[in-house]
């Protein structure tokens, strides 16, 4: 028993998202968990997640869990918000190890922020549509106030690099007028790639609207489950990281160094069943 | 032989696009060659193609066209200026019918619209990236001065209806400066997705550039090969129409209608091998 824990402890831990966006999580477990090795999958063929439909995402999500566990990974987190928002039911049902989703951490993170219980939420289109946030916050608290904007523009913002400036303050305020008048005092990027445009949103909202990145709240989440499970990789080491991808190695590399404060040396492609 | 030529010219015409952009070329032919049933695929399951690696593409335009073949299609017309750029001459070389791209007549329109010789392209980073225009264009006048911009946001502007207005009218300046000071006469709108923003690109640039969509060149390159194989459906009766996508049917009736002067009856999903 204890040679198998201990094999359970040396085993990685699997992250995927839909692209570049989830290595923000990876960022956070390295400042809070670096012990830990990591196989990260960045589904770069099929990217974006957000503009499809709830049966699609879910396929997606279950061939890269799969593809995941070759790797023997003892769990996985879905860094994607709308994975995690539309296929994490279906995703704990089918898989052998715990799934850590982005939804109930990033939530719980504004329920601790929040004061006067308006809480604002901007996310791809799936995951707005799908409630998950709006479910999580209010089962969290019945009576808090949830305002959630989809604003698909922002993913293409960030990846053409235009996060700041005219263009990117322009589409920020069209997408964010309404919240502007809500009277929120915290707001959920619930999208992976948003802390790129941190800057440009808060300016956008004004000080006094506290914004939480749920990377922080997921990883601290994985932590508790590890140690709750007694499966904390306390060999010492820093972990070692892999990354993999569906297509383009290059750009991920290029863009993800952007998102990540540590370099990424070495990106495979993987081929999935397409 | 009469009778074999006789089910040819009833077989349909296959069309692929990326996603609902595709339905340009539909449009013009249901103006110019009305006779002819048509398969279209939308591929929105695995939309944009135009950020994609040349492989991935590759791969993506040869399963779309086997899907077709299953169809009995006696011609191939790729809508997506992204396949027609990166995958043409592989699926000329693989695929038992005639095939036919939007490269080379938006090539040989713009090169007769053009009466100073500086002709701009614009399409996505794939399309300017292959300088499948560039080539075409000088092959058709070595003195063509050729100036091509990658203009990526413009496809999830059009995709977010965010086709006209402000915010189009600043990302439209930004990409189109450069442009503006090459002196050109002529533009072509190297994505299907683009003739929606044709308004803005046009008062951005000024009254006196022409813009050329391939759509109505290519139909006309069509027309050209049906008539020279012999293939031609003349039974008199309007063509059949049918629509399939790889991901949400409704969304692609929805936007599609936008880009079709016609209405568009039923959508049915397929499923790719993934």
């Amino acid at each position: 028993m204890d040679d198998n824990h201990e094999s359970m402890r040396r085993k990685p831990i699997g992250i995927f998202d839909s692209g570049v966006g989830g290595l923000t999580v990876v960022g956070e477990m390295n400042r809070l968990i670096p012990g830990e090795d990591i196989v990260y999958f960045g589904d770069t063929a099929r990217f974006p997640y957000g503009t499809r439909s709830p049966e699609r995402i879910v396929t997606l999500a279950l061939q890269n869990s799969r593809m995941l566990l070759d790797f023997d990974v003892k769990m996985i987190v879905v860094a994607c918000n709308t994975a995690s928002s539309v296929a994490l039911d279906e995703l704990k049902d089918k898989l052998p190890v715990p799934v850590i989703g982005v939804i109930v951490p990033g939530s719980f993170a504004a329920a601790k922020s929040t004061k006067n219980g308006r809480i604002g939420i901007i996310g791809t289109t799936a995951t707005v549509s799908s409630g998950s946030y709006q479910r999580e916050l209010t089962r969290l608290n019945p009576d808090f106030e949830v305002f959630a904007v989809a604003c698909p523009l922002f993913v293409s913002l960030a990846e053409e690099g235009w996060t700041m400036g005219p263009v990117a303050r322009m589409i920020a305020e069209t997408y964010l007028a309404d919240l502007r008048l809500s009277g929120i005092d915290t707001l959920i990027l619930g999208c992976t790639h948003y802390p790129l445009l941190k800057q440009t949103i808060s300016e956008t909202l004004g000080d006094n609207v506290i914004i939480v990145d749920s990377a922080e709240a997921t990883v601290k989440r994985v932590f508790n489950s590890l140690s709750q499970n007694e499966i904390m990789n306390n060999n010492g080491e820093h972990g070692r990281y892999r990354f993999l991808v569906s297509d383009s190695p290059e750009k991920f590399r290029e863009i993800g160094e952007k998102f990540l404060s540590i370099s990424i040396d070495e990106v495979k492609k993987v081929t999935l069943e397409d």
